[in-house]
């Protein structure tokens, strides 16, 4: 999640949201949101990790392969990491508002993905950057 | 959705799905399925012609745009046209099991989105090219 939170920082003027895909105790994939800058939707952190992560294996399935992100995905992002067969996802800050799991854990059922997910992992320090972004945000 | 149905016809061995986005009555963005080929879960039809829309408008924001998409998004792709304010969505085949429209329709109240949305366009055409891409796999 350190390194996850490390992408993060460097979002830009983006939301900072970081991700990292690791496969056999090794980083394979890292990336976070770029939706500003690329002007793509689907530039998210998770999205823009798996693919870099499948590109790297030559295979979109990535079974063996867990997931470090500093934000709950959202819809788009969850049903890619469902898609992408990622055994495991750790998450920092939950979101309440657009996160699947929170707002949506049908989608896991409704995939019947075996998932291994569990949120608030070094969630003050996640949740101190997003607080940090909105805050200069407001000031602007 | 006849565009649409062209573009699903080149899907080689990967699902058929066309999508193609429309502004001011001329076509901006088409694109099909490319999971397989590209080895990528992020590469739906919906995803690579809202790609290639963004990319060519400069903008992620498709205000003003409408979709044409020959089979019912998933929930990954409907999120990216929540969020990338397509105005209208027409889609051909209805997809129960995965549709995000009939599985998750509360996905378009939790984004807030005034999406106007149409599926059975063209439901025979768009049905006949999934049948036979579906009875080609199970002959193999």
């Amino acid at each position: 999640m350190l390194k996850a939170l490390d992408s993060a920082r460097k979002s830009g003027d983006d939301i900072p949201v970081g991700a990292v895909i690791v496969k056999d105790g090794k980083v394979i994939a890292q990336a976070h949101n770029e939706k500003e800058a690329r002007n793509d939707v689907s530039a998210h952190a998770e999205i823009l990790a798996i693919r870099k992560a499948e590109e790297i294996t030559g295979n979109w399935r990535l079974n063996g392969c867990e997931m470090y992100v500093t934000l709950e995905p959202c819809p788009m992002c969850m049903w890619a990491i469902l898609q992408s067969r990622i055994d495991r996802l750790f998450f920092g800050s939950y979101d309440t508002v657009y996160g699947a799991l929170s707002v949506l854990p049908e989608m896991i059922t409704m995939s019947n993905s075996k998932l291994y997910h569990k949120g608030g992992i070094m969630e003050q320090e996640c949740d101190s950057i997003l607080n940090e972004y909105f805050n200069k945000m407001r000031a602007r």
